[in-house]
């Protein structure tokens, strides 16, 4: 994609982000790049040694980098000591322009005559906003968004094209929603009930905190009696299931199609890897990462790293050791039976 | 979420659920708690017995129990058989109010002059009814929501905003579908044809018995030939994917994120957890309940339990028994070798 | 559901699909069933042997079939080296009709002044399509799609209601993509900091080449810097994530709720189950198969089949496995010490 042409001088740059330049700050920037695909006018970064092979050769007219390295590029370095958050803190200056988003509200958007609109608020077109709801300065809601009645959008928060939000939620502020999110749909809670099941009335709702990051056709359940908690500065990948009543900490983070199940409670910092389970009723304590695709069966009460799984294997060996795996107890009991006649000999 | 004040006695909520009162039946009642979160004013329940630690210092008004329990609550007993069920009952009694949706188009939604709308239907906001569609009696649109040609919906279902139902699709009666659900899409179906793919049109439909409930982001895809089916009673909870010509047997019920692949045949009264999947053209009998995040590789034709997986372990450990899951059928041959010299002697 | 009904003789599908004849070809087919389950009017076909013993009392009109199984039946026989593949191309001569889909454009529809429409569109109510975009001839724009800034749609796209197209998304021609699929959304992309995520803003677009099918709920993030790419002749299944910029080669397919994790690069030719994750940052060749599950940890360099997971058991037993494999590296160890003492005796 053409990335939409922005003017800034390095300098600029630098000084938004806290750098110091090496070389000219005059130089004009107007798009980002990789080391290895950068072309002139395009500002890059070293943020991990195994790239320091594309430094000379790089095409980008200036580079984010620790000061060790910029002795080893011709062009004009911006020295930090993170250049990873120095590239996180300068793309946002390099976004392709949208048309100014505040202060409009789209003719066909349906806006209930007791909902509670913010100043600067951008609603764009068939946004439906239901009765109760309030909506803060500066919130964005997209195209076809939905809000039910008496949910609250904090200030500044944006809610991309064909979002759900059900009745009863309270977004926070800086808050990011991706399109397909539903947030306050019925947690899955039913009784046995002569062989059917009787649907659980969910009475709680949904509270997500600050600086959340919501991603596309991620869903979030509201509460059955109390409310399902998304705690500040908590970022979800795509197609994330929060079941009801889970409480996700402070900063935590979890990939793509990960399935927290209910009343479960993540601990703060964890950084949970893409297509995880946790089972329901339990709780991880902080600083917890857990590797793509494992199962959480019990509760994690130390901090480290969790995992479980087969490991990759070509079909044929895998077939074989899967065999095995179902004899691994019998095997077991073998191999003591063994050591008894052999060790105690 | 602060829940909607409803005012009733807990004489009402007993005749309500059949349940015995012991105590003062005028007591009133305007919402429901844990035992360990309520106030006065609030419905509890003790439906485990590990819960029983609080029923003596809950703060609720009243309590749903069995009678064995009742001496030890100071306040108003609910005595019945299951307090769960009843409080699955007692729920929908307390959900906060919303507006009358009965009898209410908006003057937005598109409806074709050949769709057939029932008594008391509500269509909320930008839905779109395509023509030859059939809307049951007190059926519930919300916005957004997308009925294609010739589908129907039977007599009080309720479609949450932005769930898509393509064309030639059968729903039940009192179905509840929430928002991002997609129902009729086409299943996975292609030939191999020269290096690519020679797409199949999905002829077959869907039908969807009564009292069925589907989850957020849920997908059901329609049959090849014949039609993808789910019998009355299904549950099925948020971002489950059924594909084409299923057939989920009555009173089953599958967790978020399960996925179950075409042509496969669930039984009557499974309970499917989350995360799990099952490969195509499989039967699974009825009373089967299958654990998180399973691959279910071959027909089941005994009910029981049934899972697969390796456990949670910490990285480090785990990482080096996966080293030796790959030397498992090695390590089987070494194990009968040794047997041979030592048991042999 | 009943299949509308479609009149065409034997002879018109023969010749549709390259097949010959043997029989009366004037004979109506109304529908498609299987040998199973067919009647009178419809055609069916015998693409695999184990299906043969339902050729001889099937109640299919005409039956697609490889020639040497000809003789077995006593209706009109439609003879081909690939019946499957003739099945594939017969299919769409019996799909339901659908009303003119062509130069129509909702008055409900809201297309910016800016956007470019071709000839022949058709647009759907509510449709949103925001300034710059480009929609090329044939296409169709399904109920309540949004279409962002600058995307571009090839011609005879046929896009399903309620899909969001974020800006600056590139799809090619004759590409359909199913209810709920989000394109365009934000990679996962945060920088640590003090604690908390600096968001990194996503600078880059997606590239859906031509012919390419996506699925229901399926989510495809945009690039960080550079674009994500399917390339030409992809499939995708319902629920499929794919994240920033991933590259998923020619004509490969992969099944409903399988992930693959960022800048990840899937071969040409490649067939990938349901619920298989790939890790980020590695690659995949041509020609590869990931059986369902599968979490691919690393690269892989050799085309062929490849697995993870535990094999399917009965709950009671893969407990006892589970928590022998636990001990596996220490069973490996013992196994070692015994091999020692008695095979150096």
């Amino acid at each position: 994609m053409a990335i939409k042409k922005v003017a800034l001088t390095v300098g600029e740059v630098a000084e938004h982000i806290g750098a110091r330049v090496i070389g000219d700050g005059r130089v004009q920037l107007v798009g980002m790049g990789t080391l290895q695909n950068s072309s002139v006018g395009q500002l890059s970064f070293l943020a991990q040694a195994k790239y320091l092979q594309y430094l000379a050769s790089t095409g980008a007219s200036a580079v984010l980098l620790k000061e060790q390295y910029a002795s080893q590029f011709q062009g004009v370095s911006l020295v930090l000591d993170d250049p990873y958050l120095g590239y996180a803190k300068a793309s946002h200056l390099f976004r392709r322009g949208r048309p100014e988003r505040s202060g409009v509200i789209h003719p066909s958007a349906l806006i209930s005559a007791d909902a509670r609109l913010g100043a600067d608020v951008y609603v764009a077109a068939n946004v439906v906003v239901e009765a109760g709801a309030i909506i803060g300065d500066g919130v964005v809601l997209g195209a076809n968004a939905f809000i039910g009645e008496e949910s609250s959008i904090g200030a500044n928060t944006v809610v991309n094209p064909n979002v759900v939000i059900y009745e009863g939620v309270c977004i926070g502020q800086r808050v990011i929603i991706h399109s397909g999110a539903v947030i306050g749909a019925d947690g899955f809670g039913f009784a046995p009930d002569q062989g059917g099941w009787q649907k659980i009335a969910q009475l709680g709702g949904v509270k997500v905190g600050n600086d959340v990051e919501i991603g596309a056709g991620t869903t979030i359940d509201r509460g059955a009696i109390d409310d399902t908690v998304l705690e500040d500065g908590v970022i979800l990948d795509n197609q994330v299931q929060i079941a009801h009543n889970v409480v996700v900490g402070k900063n935590s983070a979890i990939a793509g199609c990960s399935a927290i199940a209910g009343s479960s409670v993540i601990g703060e910092c964890c950084t949970i890897a893409g297509g995880v389970g946790v089972v329901g009723h339990v709780t991880i304590v902080d600083h917890v990462h857990v590797t793509a695709m494992t199962l959480v069966t019990k509760s994690i009460n130390r901090s480290g790293s969790y995992s479980s799984g087969s490991g990759l294997s070509e079909s044929g060996l895998w077939r074989k050791n899967v065999a095995r795996f179902k004899q691994l107890d019998s095997m077991a009991k073998r191999l003591k039976v063994l050591e008894k006649k052999v060790l105690d000999e």
